[in-house]
């Protein structure tokens, strides 16, 4: 899958993923509204809301980008029903040739991580049939519970062609509470590099493996860093825009081709209607509004590659 | 919550909880083909097989333990109603009494996190309404973000009367490829059990605090000296039974008054008719078996406590 990605990302020019976090408070209230009269008040309603907000952005953004990032927290906070949107969100990612990277950081002991890759990545055995269930192209995983953890979404990216990204260094403030402690020579964060890049090895196809690494753009030099400590490894970078990291943040994340990163921008876009500089597109052209984002932080980056 | 947990681990006086980790393997085939000819061999199918073996063992067990732990991996696998059955196992278990702990081990940037504390222990606001959500009564949660990422959960304890458990030192064979490396003079588990009891301490009551500590039962050593450093912090056990540890290994977790911990056993306990010692009940009676199971732990732990 890992190929697939880095080839979309060629054909659009754009080495970027709109992060699909629908909280409520970013979702037009006409769109809110139009939904509470259908389904009330209600975790239907919210997730109404979601589903009809999402594909509109999808609409507005699918030829410029290669990928989609749901962040599945957004819709678990509306129970069922806002994970039948998030699956409805994936479908029709999908039906517009959108790659989806599931944002969902699982990771558990190898019985449960099976059960996690299978729910996320994989198929799922019932009967005398066998079925995908959310059947994203990629997901994130914490790697706190070591190798036996994530070896389970390895094996299913092998056998269903998929991708993971696995936490490395977090674009949180205090991601270095933990991450940035020194072991013997290495950080825990440069300790888990190794072990991604280890991890890799195996589905390595021309340069990257399908073991990808999340680095947060709010840490440049550690992307600068971790991008040569880990030759084979694609990298996810969150944390641009709202979190902080502009485009001169990210040229380190990127190998010597401008190849090997992919930047993604969540509220930066899908709420950029709120933003001073997009406020001219009013509420009603809220999907306008984040093309227009997407448009401008295509031109960020592609202005601190050439740089 | 956490007094709650205490008194109703010394009521029923059985410091154990049954993880309802309903694989389809461990399923009953009679359950199984009777949920598949109602809605076919589908994640419908598979969920309401999960949902119907999951009511009998509640009934089997209600009286003798004071809690569940639902594993959500075991339910995602099947997708939205599978996560459907999730939300009704966890009413089911209200409803008989039992306190449960959502074994979802989230964890993200502060925001996101806010957003899987509402979904699992809090409310959610739409539009003038606040709703709960899977409003389970505690979560496990992944500390690998540092105190931003456990920060929300925290929050929505206090304002919801809540618990957490936090992943200090898992019970897979690789947990130590991480946790056990040494950071100056302690170890990661160890640097992430001082934060455990300092994130704890503004809501210790009578002694413990509503963040315990997940520390599995493989490690006995460990546990023996968690204890010891994390005097306000309640721990929850994984591990024991079908990871390998018995109830010899167990002392070390409980304080000196045998409180403090409470053991989980998921396998051991659901899928006991599969076991030779249990097989005379035959998978009909698979509830009596886990009885039976959940006798003879309680027995096992008893016996290691008054060692």
């Amino acid at each position: 899958m890992i190929g697939k990605l880095i080839e979309e990302i060629k054909k659009k020019g754009a080495p970027i993923v709109v992060g699909l976090d629908p909280n409520l408070v970013f979702i037009p209230e006409y769109i809110q509204k139009a939904a509470f009269r259908e389904s009330g008040e209600t975790l239907e309603g919210a997730a109404g809301a979601v589903l009809a907000f999402n594909q509109e952005i999808i609409d507005a953004v699918y030829d410029l980008v290669p990928a989609v990032k749901p962040q599945i927290a957004m819709y678990e906070q509306f129970g069922v029903p806002g994970l039948l949107a998030y699956q409805k969100t994936i479908e029709y990612a999908h039906k517009r040739g959108l790659i989806v990277i599931a944002d969902v950081k699982r990771g558990d002991i190898g019985s449960t991580s099976e059960a996690y890759a299978r729910a996320h990545l994989g198929r799922i055995s019932i009967g005398k049939k066998t079925l995908p269930v959310f059947d994203a192209d990629f997901a994130t995983v914490n790697p706190y519970l070591g190798t036996d953890g994530v070896k389970p979404f390895i094996d299913t990216c092998m056998e269903n062609d998929k991708g993971i990204f696995i936490l490395v260094k977090t674009s949180n403030p205090s991601s270095g509470e933990f991450q940035d402690q020194k072991i013997g020579d290495a950080t825990l964060y440069q300790k888990v590099a190794d072990k991604v890049e280890e991890w890799g090895k195996p589905s390595v196809e021309t340069r990257y493996s399908e073991v990808g690494a999340v680095v947060g753009a709010t840490y440049p030099e550690m992307g600068n860093e971790l991008r040569k400590r880990m030759p084979h490894t694609f990298i996810l970078v969150p944390g641009y825009g709202a979190q902080g990291a502009t485009g001169a943040d990210l040229k380190g994340f990127f190998d010597e081709n401008g190849e090997g990163a992919i930047i993604n921008s969540s509220r930066g876009i899908i709420a950029a209607y709120r933003k001073k500089e997009y406020e001219k597109y009013g509420e009603r052209n809220f999907a306008d509004a984040a093309r227009a984002a997407v448009l401008d932080m295509r031109y960020d980056i592609r202005t601190a590659l050439m740089s």
